[in-house]
């Protein structure tokens, strides 16, 4: 049967769109091609997607069901998500006996790699592209996995993880393109013959890739890997969170729907959903097929599987303690309103998110005067109360507490010293169900060294310390220290002054940081754009890998060349 | 005090360079800025370069002297090389006291992160060009320490030395330039106004870089480690081989003026000379400073290094067991004596010599008729006789053995097996101390497991195994295992049947290693060419990186960006 799907069909529907993300990544400025309002999806806005209630119902089409993808080796059924929000989902996923299904990924791969750069490049384009037809059914899954609030849901799980998946797509195919397909080699050897040779040049995946998805952020933290892996020619086994399944099991349902239509093997991306307690994740890692690994979540495990996991390339996103550091502003409004938001953004629980504020106990200089440590605390808490005074509101930016360890820790945060803002809890009319918090800010001093165990550890979840030190030259060498042995997805600044901005920099380039200055209006710390911001630094003890960047990419797949007398 | 080499001097003398490197690297096809012939060299060749009496005449003027490199913590003094044609060399050079070195070496960090990266590749073209003017003593230097003949040492360990370190820093540059210095990034939100920054993207080296050098190719193993870890922002501390130091400690020096009269602190580039048996490589592994590590040699230690050195980014290159597959071929007297170079060349001491022979029992078709097993095991022979028979000739060919280890295998080897050729001892006129020894060719049973011992190690030395296997079947499984198991720094295979020829690529490109084909001409399995040729994969156990591509770059650096309101 010819491929539904020719290469000629791929190329005219989406080789501009490449070209175009090759573009956005070499100039980085703003480039997206995937709407981030929910009314551009359905009727009249992106052809062929699910508008608003389509969405919904194919999402509630598939709860209390057994999501069948047709994977070989399937042994028996696993499930059991439940929302943050409350419902169960009740949706049933296959479960695998890896001796089946891991050689019948690997089977495909030979097809795969032979297809080349351009043609895989294309498929996962035509994957994205069916993805986000039905963003509006993934907003819904992500939001009931991750927690997150619908528009969130829908934004950061919908367009902002396809532009990421679509950045490591391009980042993949220009990584093995820079290298020709072939060359006549010709070395001139004097009066004498020039020696000659011919010579191809392969890019050859290195074997399975194992995805191993977080609560969180399923789509947006998946998607990168997945991509990079795909494109470069490697099969992806994805093992997702097993609160957060749904998202990346529509997603490879999705995958192997247009690998099919290409005319390639499907089982090059597959589930591997777990029973309760099963720990799949350290079986997988650890098995020769296992040649890359993909991994967000607690630095813990992601220490484990970079000193267990030899025989794979390891890119892990753990834990990171982030900091803000305030110096002096002159826009103090704008720095409150600002940092309100960053705090409050899905219950703090971004790894982007930052947690420690570091304040000169003498005070700040703003456009309005000295504000002493104490007004600066009291006008940042005044500033959150402010924007969750509204229910709905409240709501709509916090979402609801992940999983219990969160609301766990948020009211363990409130021994840990003077509450400036005590967290209070929300009610959502919709979900009467859901845990949903304002976050909690506590006072700590930087000088006494019991305060340090805490501000020195992250605190997953809504809670942030405002940390007092003796100068800005001292929240400095805190920054410096916090990154180098905690980590640090972010790092944000306020100051008014080029010598601390200087020296905020300093810190920031030696300790490898992302750093965002004296942000006041529409952008916030704890977001990074694809195309044209970093994601973590891939530097620092936070991470490994930045997304996404020619580091990402580059080692999974390697350069076969083969030589031959001309 | 000003810079001697200003950027704009630097960009007069070595852009030009630079873009046709770029140009290379892309295209693939011959290209060398450094010449080969010796008499390329001196008055009248390349300008301000050594003739071969100057060179050599300023190798022996280093001769038991004390090379004081002017470093700060040095601690004493220590030395010790004897070349393997015999005479004690004699230098001195200074031991470090690491606390006070290393401090030093990340003083100058900042300036050179500052410097960007068209300064640093810059700065490293200028260091290579002063390398290759000294070519003639390099060759002096790589000739007493490797063993290597006079003519391999001086293009080996000259220009396709330099070739390779300039290919790291063509690699290098284009890395760091693919995201731009700076944006200014502009979201539009519709009615709204647009959010806006000002983003600023900075390659960031990531702290000192370890290069842990070797016995047999100082230079060529070693610039690429030393030329990419430089030109991505990051000081090298350059640890020798304990008897090979001489040619990586004048290299230092010549980097350390450079870096002076550019304007930079020499302490970016440092030796670190071992006192006998103090085994620093392992001490230095796993200072936190220590950030990057390049390192050829055993197995066993860079596997000890990937398992250990957590703190660092780990580049090995180890052992593997090279074979080539023996099917067929219409240039038999080309393969013959295409073969018995390659196993001749520098006493099979180089990492890409094949080893293990794979030849099908029932024999092999050539244009001259069908050849048994033991015709082309005797004619193999008879080729590597007829290439060394001459004593001149051989000792030309052969270079000394590097080490008594070396001597002992070799001894060893006409136990394993039945011996095809024997091994003979040369002498050496101009050194009578010399150890010069040809090939021994053992003969050994592919499906016997005791033989499987032998042919599945690195028998490192002029040793080669003619295995006799069932098929050419049996012959392509032997390599898969061989390779998965073992590694591989070269595959090489003979054949004039399409079907075997696409089963050698699926192995190749399965098992990720790099393949000649039907070699009968001037070039060798064991050589490659840089700017054309990877050197290994990176993907099989034999090494982890391959020389030269985008991986054994993209890390050794972060993108730190710094965003700030517009």
């Amino acid at each position: 049967m010819a491929a539904v799907l020719s290469p000629e069909k791929l190329s005219e529907t989406h080789r501009r769109t490449l070209d175009q993300a090759l573009e956005a990544i070499r100039t980085r400025g703003y480039w997206s091609p995937h709407p981030e309002h929910p009314k551009a999806y359905g009727e009249g806005g992106l052809p062929g997607s699910l508008g608003a209630a389509e969405g919904k119902a194919a999402f509630d089409a598939v709860l209390h069901t057994r999501l069948d993808l047709g994977q070989p080796g399937t042994d028996g059924w696993t499930g059991g998500e439940v929302s943050p929000y409350g419902p169960e989902l009740g949706v049933e996923y296959p479960h695998a006996e890896l001796d089946v299904l891991l050689p019948a990924m690997s089977a495909g791969m030979g097809a795969w790699r032979a297809a080349g750069p351009e043609t895989r490049a294309l498929v996962c384009l035509e994957i994205l592209a069916r993805i986000s037809a039905r963003t509006h059914e993934l907003a819904h899954a992500v939001m009931h996995t991750s927690g997150q609030a619908f528009v969130m849901a829908f934004q950061a799980g919908g367009p902002h993880a396809q532009d990421r998946g679509m950045e490591a797509v391009a980042y993949a195919y220009e990584e093995q393109v820079r290298t020709p397909g072939a060359v006549d080699w010709s070395k001139p050897q004097g009066k004498r013959d020039p020696l000659q040779l011919h010579k191809s040049y392969t890019a050859a995946g290195r074997g399975i890739s194992l995805l191993i998805g977080c609560n969180t952020f399923p789509t947006w933290n998946g998607y990168p890997g997945l991509f990079a892996s795909l494109a470069t020619g490697n099969p992806v086994l994805v093992k997702p969170h097993p609160r957060a399944v749904l998202p990346l099991a529509l997603t490879v349902r999705l995958a192997r729907e247009v690998l099919s239509e290409a005319g390639f093997d499907p089982n090059l991306v597959a589930l591997a959903a777990e029973r309760p307690g099963e720990g799949i994740a350290k079986t997988l890692a650890v098995r020769p097929e296992i040649r890359i690994i993909d991994y967000t979540g607690s630095t813990a495990f992601g220490d484990w599987l970079e000193a267990n996991a030899r025989q794979a390339q390891v890119y892990t996103e753990k834990a990171g303690v982030n900091t803000v550091v305030v110096d002096s502003t002159d826009d103090y409004r704008g720095m409150l309103s600002n940092l309100a938001f960053s705090l409050s953004l899905y219950s703090g629980q971004m790894c982007t998110t930052p947690q420690n504020l570091l304040i000169p106990r003498g005070g700040i200089t703003t456009e309005a005067g000295t504000k002493s440590y104490e007004n600066v605390v009291a006008d940042i808490a005044e500033a959150v109360n402010a924007l969750l005074g509204d229910d709905a509101r409240a709501n709509g930016l916090l979402g609801a507490l992940v999983n219990p360890d969160v609301k766990a820790r948020l009211e363990a945060a409130a021994d840990l010293g003077d509450v400036a803002l005590a967290s209070r809890a929300v009610a959502n009319p919709d979900f009467p169900d859901a845990v949903v918090r304002t976050p909690v800010i506590v006072k700590l001093d930087g000088t006494k060294p019991d305060d340090g165990a805490a501000y020195l550890s992250e605190c997953f979840g809504p809670v942030s310390f405002a940390v007092a030190v003796d100068t800005t030259s001292d929240a400095l060498d805190l920054l410096r220290r916090t990154i180098r042995e905690k980590g640090a997805m972010t790092v944000g600044a306020y100051t008014t002054s080029a010598e601390v901005e200087q020296a905020l920099e300093t810190v920031c380039f030696d300790e490898s940081a992302q750093l965002s200055l004296n942000l006041t209006g529409g952008v916030f710390v704890n977001q990074t754009a694809a195309f044209s911001d970093f994601h973590g630094s891939g530097g620092n003890p936070a991470a490994n890998a930045a997304l996404c960047d020619g580091a990402f990419v580059s080692n999974r797949f390697r350069v076969v060349e083969v030589r031959r007398q001309a």
